[in-house]
């Protein structure tokens, strides 16, 4: 019998989930669709019909422990999701409450963010730090924050929103209705924007991304015009750069981290995301904060992270790794 | 015998000491200048000696179970004051060291705000929470973070620079060197500023402020003609609120706290101060945090309130009050 937990990721277009054991070993992992649900009752039925045939192609006997889950917006203290701009279901869901009726387990739900900074802190590049941030650049940015060795939850479970610190006054509208928030700039979103901006500001400049919708660019052929030498993709990197750069100075200025990781998708562009992020944010550092916190790539390498992340949550909670100094 | 911890703030002008037991109780205290003092050692010496003598005047036969100092750029960890601009002693300063040469007992040693933020947990407005800043708005702009009941340090000690956030891009030039941080714009220094550029801009309006020069300019001048209604001094609190409520909207956008606490001089001014900048952090904060986190006065009232916040430093760390959760 193998101990596991049920790692969920809950993604704005779809759901990664997989049985992992203690150490990280993914046994099995699986996904379906998110954004093809329109409530939350169905998408959670699938999911379970989903859950129980994965389960059954284990060749191993197993004990799920308990069900850890990644979610925009995902609420640890209540156990809900509350208003994400990035899912159908609006307003608050109790998932925590609604994924018992399926499973008399324990159940800990927190954000996508949060559980990529307990994933790190456990199996990634924080074993050993106390204090550090780990940025998830996705279609949005999130962040998740540990001090003294412990997840920031805030006093409403909802701490560790830098992608809605504003860093422009009246700056670009963001999804969450007001404007000029960090993941207008810096997210996979952010650098689309700023490449279609650029692309009109140089009307003469030859760019092979001239050729896109708005709708068909994404982050990868942007990372791939620059690795070509498109000057209007290098320049949106540096952009993105800069307004990450200078934003993660005054995440520095409040909790003074050892290190800051970046995940996700535009995290993965290397150099040409590292390089001006870096540069910008020791520009902007205070004087006893310079070349002291480390900008480092996730640990948590590989395609399971998110659930990685999630599952980890389970251990954290429920003992034996992690758990408060 | 009585318990008593000395608590000692050392301010850019005068450092007040006082012997404190664990309730709180202040059973005498006194100040020297810090000003005065081109270098450490004969401010230590003058210091130690005025503690000598502060001392005999005591009834009570008393233990000093511990030394607690708050000053600015104290760093926790290591002991030391290092780089504080609105000091004279510049560089590094290993100043738990050099105290142990007058007293062999425990000191402790933080940064002002931190000490401040921590005499709010243990006798101010914060003894039931366990997310929450305090900000002083003194010479400059210190802010104390707790998160999960205990004060974030950072890993080096330096965490909580909230003042040294940027801002405004291009913004007004700082102390520290860099320009646009929140201390140029909310602060004592900071009021005044606003004031002489108000004064430069509005040449026809008559305000009875345009009869300082900026050196004789301060707070409770600009307080004091705003509520005699001076259109300078009220719109100078006006835009003193808006840029440290968008500040505050992007710290609680960190650590989500239950409330922030304004602490210090400018904290004096009553709504002058808390009505704007209440109105626009609301204005500024991201919809799941809007109409919960509280805008208090600090609850450590009257002039004890600096040395209260630096030996609670003692018995926080020494046992007995706080403690971690």
């Amino acid at each position: 019998m193998k101990k596991v937990a049920l790692g969920i990721d809950i993604g704005g277009t779809n759901t990664e989930y997989g049985f992992l054991e203690k150490n990280g070993n993914c046994l099995i992992k699986n996904s379906i669709s998110t954004i093809s649900h329109q409530n939350i009752d169905s998408f959670l039925h699938e999911l379970y019909l989903s859950i129980e045939n994965t389960k059954k192609e284990l060749e191993e006997n197993i004990i799920i422990t308990g069900i850890g889950i990644g979610a925009p917006n995902g609420n640890f203290y209540k156990g809900t999701i509350e208003y994400a701009p990035n899912l159908k279901w609006k307003g608050v869901i109790n998932l925590v409450e609604l994924f018992q009726e399926y499973y008399k387990l324990p159940v800990f739900l927190t954000n996508d963010a949060n559980a990529a900074a307990i994933g790190e802190m456990i199996y990634g590049g924080a074993k050993e730090m106390k204090d550090f941030i780990v940025i998830t650049l996705g279609t949005g940015l999130g962040s998740g924050i540990v001090t003294n060795g412990e997840i920031v939850y805030g006093h409403d479970g909802f701490a560790g929103e830098i992608g809605h610190t504003i860093i422009e006054n009246n700056g670009r509208l963001c999804g969450c209705g007001r404007n000029g928030c960090l993941e207008t700039y810096a997210s996979a979103t952010g650098i689309k924007r700023t490449v279609i901006e650029l692309l009109l500001n140089h009307p003469t400049e030859n760019s092979e991304l001239r050729g896109f919708k708005y709708e068909d660019l994404s982050g990868k052929i942007i990372e791939n015009a620059a690795n070509l030498g498109d000057k209007i993709a290098l320049e949106a990197f540096n952009f993105t750069g800069k307004m990450l750069g200078l934003s993660l100075a005054n995440a520095v200025a409040h909790t003074s981290p050892e290190a800051i990781f970046l995940f996700g998708g535009l995290a993965c562009a290397g150099e040409l995301i590292f390089k001006p992020t870096k540069y910008y944010m020791e520009e902007n550092l205070l004087r006893i904060y310079k070349d002291k916190v480390q900008l480092l790539p996730s640990g948590l390498s590989g395609t399971d992270a998110a659930i990685m992340g999630a599952s980890a949550l389970v251990w954290k909670e429920i003992g034996g790794v992690g758990g408060r100094s």
